[in-house]
């Protein structure tokens, strides 16, 4: 199965997600709903879904979340298909997915929906248009609450609007390094964007990976908000690629080798460790400075913990790092 | 050409030394001569050596040291050839040296002639008696200072009597983690012996290596000696083995492995570094627990800084990082 973190891309940006935040009218928002309105909500997803006898359809999965095991649930979150508030209240929640886990919708997060899709590399317009696709295909068969002058309304009025949250996750060593993300930070966030860690809302920046997104929902339409999340990333990149230029080549070398050869070599590794030296690796492959066997962002993911425990069977920290080191040597040598 | 450095031995004992010394009648101790009586003094070994036409003089070369480069120089206080003090103070001086330099001569430092006999691993006895023939046949054709109440006389009077300093150098890295190797060095201080570093008098303990030798050397017969710091260097051993027992096998593999994967992808190393990594190595190689292509005391010794120099060419410390991690990456690769 190829998603979002199967491929190996050379390149600074790691994937691109759009969320579209929708809700039905005549049930309150999922934090004040019964678990019959839960029930009633899934069946009408389910119904609008299949009954739509679209390609989309066929290609989807429906599941309840009370029947997915707590690791695998996790698993989602670490594969970036739910999030974490949404795994930890998921009881008498579902979520429809596609195969490749590239589009999926979770019905009764914050929203009623939040349809997400997610691809590898930098294809906003592309997962744009599967979104809306999908959008237009739930929009058709269900009540869904739009005001004409609000526009699409949502649990949270940081949402109302578009309810559109675009983002791009982009590798960002050098300009974490140089300590220069802050203050790029600062300055989108007064244009209304948010530079964020790899996991969302709250999370830190993990071995340089930073989710660049829109804030704004409000008066501005889908294109707009895309365009210029699109612009912003560019120039995020543009930097990077600037500060790489300025890097000795063989201090960079040597730091991406000792990388390589600590990941083949080592039989105990922690997670931080394995992000931190796959961001090295990464910076060296994207650089053509080191060619790796596989894509660093796959072992990322597939070394996170509940990933681990979902290949190998549930096991405590010190085991998994353990389990950790021996996929990881087995991959890349 | 097979020295004391260059076999692969899996053994606490990297090497032994033995080294006497001798001073000749009639002439003042090395640091009163003229630079005439050091030409005297040179002549008169010369003649003795090559003259015996015995098998050691066909095996050894005469250098005078002021026709030794400063690189060649160093390097060979690298090799523990001679000490850091002569190449200092090499002027006028000449040393006599055999082709696998396990057997050699230092005419004029603190004494007019210090026989030295190095051997790779434990061999004190077969070091001892190359040592005993080299002295007799110099004490048959040189007018050696003896006084029958004294022993040889000798530049400094602790080493009146034999003149003889016997020593292994042991790699104990457990003793040292553990902080034991300080009040050991202490108890076998009081019975007359020295843990010393790799260097010898007043050098640190480099990368674990410990060099154990006597410091009695009147009233004791040479074999004595040689016995006791036998015995002493056997509980040193055993007390390393023991603490080796209880080390955490996967933590020990991790750690050879990772020294390993980074002393074969490094581009860039220190000598510091280097003889660190190469410590666990050898930990690892003698344990069992990994194999590696060369000898870790070998590199050890081919990656110091005048070493490299001889190789390579005269270059400075960041030139020298560079060449080091190409030869250890290209020998253990």
């Amino acid at each position: 199965m190829s998603n979002w973190y199967s491929e190996n891309r050379e390149n600074i940006v790691v994937s691109t997600r759009i969320r579209l935040a929708r809700n039905l009218s005549g049930l309150p928002f999922p934090s004040r709903m019964t678990a019959e309105q839960f029930s009633e909500l899934n069946e009408k997803v389910k119904e609008a879904i299949f009954e739509s006898n679209t390609p989309f359809a066929k290609s989807m999965s429906f599941i309840y979340m009370d029947s997915v095991p707590e690791i695998e649930k996790y698993s989602m979150v670490e594969r970036h298909i739910i999030s974490p508030e949404f795994a930890a209240n998921s009881k008498g929640r579902a979520i429809v997915i596609s195969e490749d886990e590239s589009v999926s919708i979770m019905i009764g997060e914050e929203d009623h929906l939040r349809i997400q899709v997610i691809l590898g590399g930098m294809g906003l317009e592309e997962a744009y248009d599967i979104a809306e696709r999908l959008d237009y295909l739930l929009c058709d068969r269900l009540n869904v609450a739009f005001d004409s002058e609000l526009g699409f309304l949502t649990g949270c009025p940081t949402n109302l609007g578009t309810g559109l949250r675009a983002s791009v996750m982009l590798h960002l060593p050098m300009l974490e390094n140089s300590g220069e993300i802050s203050s790029l930070a600062d300055s989108v966030g007064k244009i209304g964007f948010t530079v964020r860690g790899m996991y969302g809302e709250g999370s830190k920046a993990t071995a340089s990976f930073y989710q660049v997104s829109n804030q704004i929902t409000l008066g501005i339409s889908e294109k707009n908000a895309i365009d210029n999340l699109k612009l912003i990333a560019m120039q995020l990149i543009e930097k990077e690629n600037k500060a790489r230029e300025t890097l000795n080549k063989l201090k960079t070398e040597d730091m991406c080798f000792r990388a390589l050869g600590t990941l083949q070599n080592a039989r105990l590794i922690s997670g931080n460790e394995m992000m931190k030296l796959l961001s090295g690796i990464k910076l060296g492959a994207d650089m053509g400075i080191i060619k790796v066997k596989e894509s660093p962002i796959k072992l990322f993911i597939e070394g996170q913990p509940y990933m681990l425990m979902r290949k190998f069977g549930e096991m405590g920290p010190d085991e998994r790092d353990i389990y950790r080191a021996n996929m990881i040597r087995e991959t890349l040598n």
